[in-house]
């Protein structure tokens, strides 16, 4: 789809001008400013990542596999090649496109005499990048049939009230996004939706990310503190959830930003749909329980003590909100069981979460 | 109880040396400032409520009851009563105890000769204030017994672990607390204990209000963001849950600070007990059915799209926390099913969330 900032269209990431550098929006300005930054060697990859300009499993995968390319110009030895693939999966433990896209560019690269790594890993890089694009408009024309067949079973009656959680979206991604995906897709096709977005905190990343996005795009939207989104289902105004995934074990379970779980069971509670939209690198066919064996990155205290904002002069400026000296405790992601999740959007359909359905759309895995 | 601050012990409501004003600690300034303020004339006293000043039930009650007496010192008919009196109860809409107190006022001051009316009304908020903190500390005796019958349970191993949402301490009331009050009456008697604080967006009243008065009290304690709850207790980090209530029906639905029914509900889905702590003037013995019934405040969109807290030069700023431009929503409460209950903790004792066992403690009601 190709976001358009200030009359230029973007994607989350791309290759610069000079076919060496990365280049991405760094995402811990937005929305108060719109700031491009090249990254040139892997451990600015890595920080990027780490201090998550950039985040969202799927352009998290995305900014490592280009890290691999700004790491190879280093070295491109197998064992330094082994070497960086470790330093990038241990940024984000949760979310398993990371590992996926470095396993990925591993096993493409590996085998390679080393003078032909380089370029290789290049044009990895660049394939992941346009699959994931692929992807996500699949995950987008699915999701988008099922808002419009609540829409007609509205009877077309006022927009078709989605909840969503953290970002999701395009900015999550390489474009498109994973749970907005489908919002776009269902705009583009006339269907008239309203978006709650939950505020998301500690990071704020609805209220930062996925409410600029739906500004850009045009999509109506409120933005909500996480504690609303329960209201707002006892009172019939949601009339479904779509949220992204970090990771999905092979029978369903969804680990996703924290929060996630309380508005899953609010939307059980209140026979409310509750879809999880997700690309199938995210599924980790290794693990069938997701609350006990998904790992939970615990991050910065200061991410919940401080927060960072526009004050009125336009300054940017970082403040404490909670009381000093007390403890903080800080949870990435939370993990809802599949029983409460009504179905998976995949880039191949839409399936049930349970251990059967996965297997039969992913069959080869 | 009578929290220390700087040396000094405080209530949260008082009558001024001069027998005059009514003196309350301004808590939007809280942790921050402690700063106390003068109440003057009915104006103030409506302002502070509204502008939330005082908040909590049942300090909002206290806060009422002296604003009539302000108010009566400028004109003491039973038509200036009565305006007052509505004057008041519109403040707020969801706190029952607001137009409790109000309404006792009337009861007590409409009969008399017109001449009697201000010294009544200064002796009847007094005794409003008084009984509150008989109330509270009964509420607190009767929790103390559940912490201590779960810490025996655990074979005295480690803390209890409490988690509680939004401020229903010390600061909520005249003294003690109704949530908080058994944690302390628990401490006191020297049983372990550790509080999650649920910071409590949008007003950030847990983080700010709850974790200031713990600490003061030495209580140990962590704040959390609203979102990390259910994480907490699918990982058996919860021993049970307490909350205070702004109106509870005669079937036992809980009108309390948005998001405390989406912890009711990750604490049903995990078997954590969920106590609501009350005094009985916050039942609404006219009302069966809360989430249809209950009115839900809505506030000014600034206090989610604008934060406020401390600068590192120590300076107090607001900013803005979310994409300029996005519209907001901002309700005050949700309601929490009687279902989801598991007792509610009264100054008279402990019933179960029904309207059978709620008539056999409150038989005159």
């Amino acid at each position: 789809m190709l976001l358009k900032v200030e009359g230029q269209v973007y994607r989350s990431i791309w290759l610069a001008a000079d076919g060496v550098g990365g280049e991405i929006i760094d995402q811990t300005q937005l929305p108060f400013r719109f700031v491009v930054v090249r990254l040139e060697t892997l451990a600015e990859a890595k920080a990027a990542i780490s201090r998550m300009l950039v985040r969202g499993a799927p352009l998290i995968g995305a900014t490592a596999a280009y890290g691999i390319c700004l790491g190879l110009r280093e070295g491109v030895s197998a064992t330094s090649l082994e070497a960086m693939a470790a330093g990038l999966i241990s940024c984000r433990p949760t979310a398993i496109n990371l590992r996926w896209a470095v396993e990925r560019m591993l096993r493409v690269l590996l085998p390679l005499p080393d003078e032909l790594r380089l370029a290789a890993a290049y044009h990895e890089a660049s394939q992941i990048c346009e699959e994931d694009v692929v992807t996500n408009a699949a995950i987008g024309c699915h999701g988008a049939g099922l808002i419009e067949a609540i829409w007609r079973k509205k009877g077309g009656d006022g927009p078709v009230h989605i909840l969503t959680h953290c970002n999701a979206g395009w900015l999550a991604t390489v474009d498109w996004g994973t749970a907005l995906a489908p919002v776009y897709k269902a705009v583009a096709a006339g269907i008239p939706v309203h978006v709650w977005v939950d505020e998301t905190r500690p990071r704020n990343q609805g209220a930062r990310l996925t409410a600029w996005e739906l500004a850009q795009e045009g999509v109506p939207h409120t933005v909500i503190p996480d504690n609303a989104g329960g209201h707002l289902m006892q009172h019939g105004h949601v009339d479904l959830c779509i949220v992204g995934s970090d990771r999905t074990t092979s029978t369903g379970d969804v680990a996703n930003k924290i929060g996630t779980y309380l508005k899953a069971l609010a939307a059980f509670d209140n026979g409310v749909p509750f879809y999880v939209a997700l690309p199938s690198s995210s599924i980790d066919f290794t693990m069938k329980d997701g609350v006990n064996e998904i790992p939970i990155e615990q991050r910065d205290s200061e991410e919940v003590s401080h927060i960072e904002g526009e004050l009125e002069d336009g300054q940017i400026a970082k403040m404490r909100i909670i009381n000093p000296l007390s403890p903080v405790a800080n949870y990435g992601f939370d993990v809802t069981p599949a029983r409460l999740v009504t179905a998976l959007i995949t880039e191949r359909g839409i399936c049930k979460a349970n251990p059967a359905d996965i297997q039969k759309l992913f069959p080869e895995r």
